[in-house]
């Protein structure tokens, strides 16, 4: 069986052009040089296959899935992503899961410039730690208690997709057709970092989040941290074409609470919005910041209550 | 239950008084200001109990060793300690667990001026990831790859006591007072990173690593990178009292292989050596960077024939 070392050095250890990296995987430790007049943002979140996607899932998509809600939460703080460092615990030396594993991961981090400068290794329950560190002019962070009274609230993309998608892998009975299903599945699997977006918005948005456990629970900590409220339309939610075949308490369900789709929340003066530039995702209003705290809900002008838990981990 | 947000906030957000840290726990990820000048130094390991450490380990051993590993990994950088982010699975909400686990992290962090700026807590198999981040001016960062002909070898601390601490934990026959076997187990538990030491030795020492893996394993990194040899003395090893003990050859097995401790290992001319300024922790001379490759182990001036193989993770 291939040792510890071997493992790293024919999985991980491949060769970027990447200035940044002063020392990458092969020290006790990378060193990295941050842009002048950069600051360092840093994140970390665990992966664990049957609780953060479903058993089924490929390696290929685990390697995706495990950086890109990583590279997500940088998009979501107006950060440029740079390096990462993974952890992964395996029950035994797998190589094939290793090798789908880490062409998911590298793809990705190959396409949004990004290098893997350390990492460990170990036996044990299959789990992947990802450190995902970017960097960002310290006066254009975005982050999630800047938000003001009459601020527009948007969403990038569709939301709901991968909850629907969740459902699909789950065999739970949905009417969907087979490309309807299986669009729903790559939402699920693949979600896309919105990181030109993120950058997009630096300096403008006056806050911005990440919709991992569910749009309603996420925009509550933009609320509760600004001190604000909200009034959200839900005739205006984005959403794909597989969502509008449901009924609309169960749109709304998924579209609020079900989470995993990795779409950028952020709020957004007017003046501020005239001055944004394009980006690869489409963004869509869907309500307004108020001085009345809590979170209203409207269909066709009418107020609505739904339930909206989020995730809850434990 | 406690909820995910919950646990975060009750043991693992505290208040430190860190200028360095723009933004902490409760966004999407940290924003951290790196001091001008000076390069980011970044590692990280994952903890599992069982395999980093025996089953019966304390939780709040645990806590402290788990941080101790990624510190004593910057330490070997010559990096000064600042921030971890910390990724813990949990097989359940465990307060007990929870609130020993962060107090033995958080007294070994406080020590060494380190804030936890963020974090992730999943349910799962029990699993510790942290990623510590340190700084270090570029120039006088310590590296594995820079060991000179006639540089000697050192080493801080003692060698072996960690792998006779293991030996005592599970129950391994060893003749040892109690006061021994508890000293032994402490060297196990509680590993002091040489954070000191790695700063004393920025911009001098000519390679540096930590010891993990077991000294002639670990060693062997520095010879292979720097593409230099080594000649060993057996009898400079720095021994404690209960390591004397033992039978000569079942000493060096564990000086030389068993791994855990903790010390830093490193090389440094003569006149370097002259420049260096006391530490809290004593280094010995165990023997001379050579121009033959290989490691070559002395007894008395004669040459031995022992099995150096380190841990071996799959």
């Amino acid at each position: 069986m291939p040792s510890e070392f071997q493992l790293i050095s024919q999985y991980f250890h491949r060769q970027r052009q990447d200035d940044s990296v002063i020392l990458g995987i092969g020290d006790d430790a990378a060193l990295l040089q941050i842009p002048e007049k950069e600051v360092l943002v840093a994140t970390t979140d665990t992966f664990i296959v049957g609780r953060h996607c479903p058993e089924r899932t490929s390696a290929y998509a685990i390697g995706h899935k495990a950086l890109a809600v990583n590279l997500s939460d940088l998009a979501a703080m107006g950060a440029r992503p740079r390096w990462v460092l993974l952890a992964i615990s395996l029950p035994d030396s797998n190589e094939d899961f290793l090798r789908e594993f880490s062409a998911g991961l590298f793809a990705l981090a190959d396409e949004h410039g990004v290098t893997v400068v350390g990492g460990d290794t170990t036996k044990g329950a299959l789990s992947i730690t990802i450190t995902a560190l970017g960097t960002v002019p310290r006066q254009q962070a975005l982050t999630r208690h800047g938000a003001q009274v009459g601020d527009g609230i948007y969403v990038s993309g569709t939301v709901g997709d991968a909850g629907l998608g969740l459902q699909v892998a789950l065999g739970k009975t949905v009417t969907l057709t087979t490309e309807q299903a299986a669009y729903c599945q790559a939402r699920l699997d693949f979600p896309q970092p919105r990181l030109s977006l993120g950058l997009a918005l630096r300096g403008l948005a006056s806050a911005c989040l990440d919709i991992s456990d569910g749009l309603a629970q996420d925009l509550g900590h933009i609320l509760q941290l600004s001190n604000v409220g909200a009034d959200l339309a839900l005739d205006q939610l984005p959403l794909s074409s597989p969502l509008k075949t449901l009924p609309p308490a169960d749109t709304w369900q998924l579209a609020l609470a079900a989470g995993d789709d990795y779409e950028l929340c952020f709020t957004l003066s007017d003046e501020n919005f005239a001055k944004l530039v394009a980006v690869d995702v489409p963004m869509t209003r869907i309500g307004t910041v108020s001085q009345a705290l809590g979170l209203r809900l409207f269909y066709q002008g009418q107020p609505q209550d739904i339930d909206m838990t989020g995730y809850q981990h434990f």
